[in-house]
């Protein structure tokens, strides 16, 4: 029995998304679906059984954050991830690529893999193919990704600089640290068009050659029958690129694939034109991720495209910094304005903060959180991490029911911060 | 009515303990009890559900912080502190006296009340015996203090130095920011014994003259059918101060008396030998809480010589700093021998931490903790803190089985940290 196994319940009526399930060692999740972010074996702030309440039925690790601290082998000792963060639903690594590429220092990049230093305590470390599975393995998530060559966005686009002001996030949606293309001779300020281009290329084609070395790793330690190795597709936002790599990792018979390189810095516009143009050409059997998206709209606009999968860190990030999602957008609760506010984030919504405790007698206010983040105090964060996570939720509960009943439609108007992606 | 009735239920054979309830409007607690601290409005990264659940059945709230933040006015527009923070059992706030006197930047202190400047933006407050009662009327509390005169503790005793190191708490146990006796001339490394005792007799008398004042306006205010003031005991390390003191505050026919000045820096020898002479004085219908202490064998003492009610900040600070209560005393979980060890903090503990949740499957590691700590991740805090406090009220239940059934020596079996104040 393979690790992983997909069923495509149902096609929409108006678009290519569709209605699934995956099922895997620890259990199935519907999709389209939402994964919480569970950077260092927890997803910040909350207790695993919190993170289930909200719905989330799949979380993600990452394998740059685990190997440098506490340690794969150490997971691995402890009885893998799942045990040691006592989370019993699935779990999907990625590959550690996209962090080595943001936050490491890196020595040195070709073809056998990086070399880069910790940005815990300088320490050299190498990750390769074989590495990034192998570390993968000890982790034992019930989906890893294969190890990409993941040139940083060039710069942050000005929309996207608009966009993180007005939802209250300081930085990219995915990248903690935007730098310059490596091997890029562009200043801090400037944008060498066409030194990153040539990065892209070189990068998609070791991306290529990475994969077979992840594969043929994996396949020979026998643990294809417990985790899923997924693919991931690059080819940056050049249509052409994208349809090469997506017939060039679908020659290996896997059971997932994956989008990157997407949300790196350009406009949605951008991210559309990519997932709309990728995602139907991934194998219809197979469940579809595309990593590190995004926001409500782009959720929406990518799960009509045909995607399955979605991870952020936006949730817990906005939340740690007072930005509460909303049906129509966002509310910045440490604003002059909440300070007596009696309402709860967002009436009618059903999660703790908003609800508040079985025997509490209703939701905590708008006054009361932003008391809490003006005083420092943890419970600020928890609160609204709690009523993000749950809004994500929600969303993926309605894109589904979207799906199953043709109501797109009822989508809008519950959701006014996504009516955008649905009008066009 | 009153706002507040006591009933004995039981006193113990052995010693001075009593079992009690007390009845609140907003409900009753049963005593010996312990209250866990929410300065802020909230207890240190729980929500309000969770302090619940470890048994916790009514909380401490400090006037002094909350006055400054979000201010006494804005929490009573709110409904009052209990509906703020969403905790619908008693509460109890404190007079801010000690937060002032430890805290503050002091400009005046005379008969008529404290002037000070905030620590949060250095503006200039003045509190007085009227003024601290209305505030915790627009807070809202069950009970409140009478604001009394707290001469900070003139320096860490070394046996507390000893202590606090064995149990991994940075400072004592109640006072953040210990300071030399005011008036003193003592440099910061000197004590001036003189000074310090007449420093004391102010304040012992003042205390006297600011209890008549508090009583006066809680009495003309009609708060007293819904909230029920109880008076401070001072008097320090001497016994016939105390002694007259007790004579003097319980003149007022109050709803219950409270021992201050307790664990402010000396021994825990001399605690119990204040509160030993103490507590039996005060009036048996009515409760007595001991402020501010302690640790284990400190309310176990306490409470053998018939104190009700107890309030410290321990087990939130020694959460927040990895270091969790257990039966024997403490343990540091960012020690580098708890790296792989599976077990929980401490087998047969009920709590979340040790147990995990009920779908969850077990408690969590002493290895994952320590990752959580060394990662920086809110989880540490919220997992170490949601133990300890519910070793706090493990200890209460054992506390009040081993009153009502003469059971002391199974409580020192249980609970080794306090076997010594059994045996002496």
């Amino acid at each position: 029995m393979p690790a992983l196994s997909y069923e495509l319940i149902q096609r929409d009526a108006a678009s290519n998304a569709r209605l699934g399930r995956v099922t895997t060692p620890h259990g199935a999740f519907d999709t389209p679906a939402f994964m919480p972010v569970g950077t260092q074996a927890t997803v910040k702030g909350l207790l695993p059984e919190q993170v289930a309440d909200t719905g989330a039925q799949v979380l993600l690790g990452n394998t740059y954050h685990l190997m440098l601290r506490p340690g794969s082998a150490l997971v691995a000792q402890m009885g893998g991830l799942h045990r040691f963060m006592r989370w019993n639903q699935p779990i999907l690594t990625d590959s550690g690529g996209f962090q080595v590429f943001s936050l490491g220092d890196i020595n040195r990049i070709d073809d056998d893999g990086v070399r880069f230093k910790s940005h815990l305590d300088g320490s050299t470390i190498e990750l390769t193919p074989e590495r990034s599975v192998q570390v993968q393995h000890e982790l034992g998530a019930d989906i890893i990704m294969a190890f990409d060559d993941c040139p940083p966005a060039a710069q942050l686009s000005e929309h996207q600089r608009q966009r993180a002001k007005q939802f209250g996030s300081n930085v990219s949606a995915s990248s903690a640290k935007p730098q310059a293309a490596a091997g890029s001779n562009a200043g801090s300020g400037g944008f060498d068009a066409a030194a990153y281009a040539e990065r892209e290329r070189v990068a998609n084609e070791r991306t290529l050659r990475w994969l077979e070395r992840c594969v043929t790793y994996h396949r020979g330690s026998g643990r294809d029958a417990t985790q899923a190795l997924f693919g991931i597709v690059q080819g940056g936002t050049d249509l052409d690129q994208r349809v090469a790599c997506v017939e060039a990792v679908c020659q290996h018979d896997l059971p997932g694939y994956a989008i990157g390189g997407v949300a790196v810095g350009e406009p949605p516009e951008e991210i559309y034109r990519v997932v709309q143009h990728t995602a139907p050409l991934l194998p219809a059997d197979r469940p579809r991720y595309l990593m590190g998206v995004g926001y409500p709209a782009d959720l929406v606009a990518a799960a009509r495209a045909g995607v399955d999968m979605f991870d952020c860190v936006l949730p817990a990030r906005n939340g740690r910094n007072a930005t509460a999602f909303v049906p129509d957008g966002a509310i910045r609760l440490k604003n002059a304005k909440f300070r007596d506010d009696p309402a709860p984030i967002e009436a009618g919504c059903d999660c703790v903060a908003c609800v508040g405790s079985p025997s509490g007698g209703g939701g905590f206010s708008r006054a009361y959180l932003r008391h809490l983040f003006l005083a420092g105090e943890m419970l600020g964060p928890i609160l609204v991490s709690l009523h993000n996570q749950r809004v994500y939720q929600r969303l993926m509960l309605d894109i589904r029911a979207a799906i199953r009943d043709d109501a797109w439609l009822a989508l809008a108007e519950r959701w006014p911060c996504v009516s955008g992606v649905l009008t066009a």
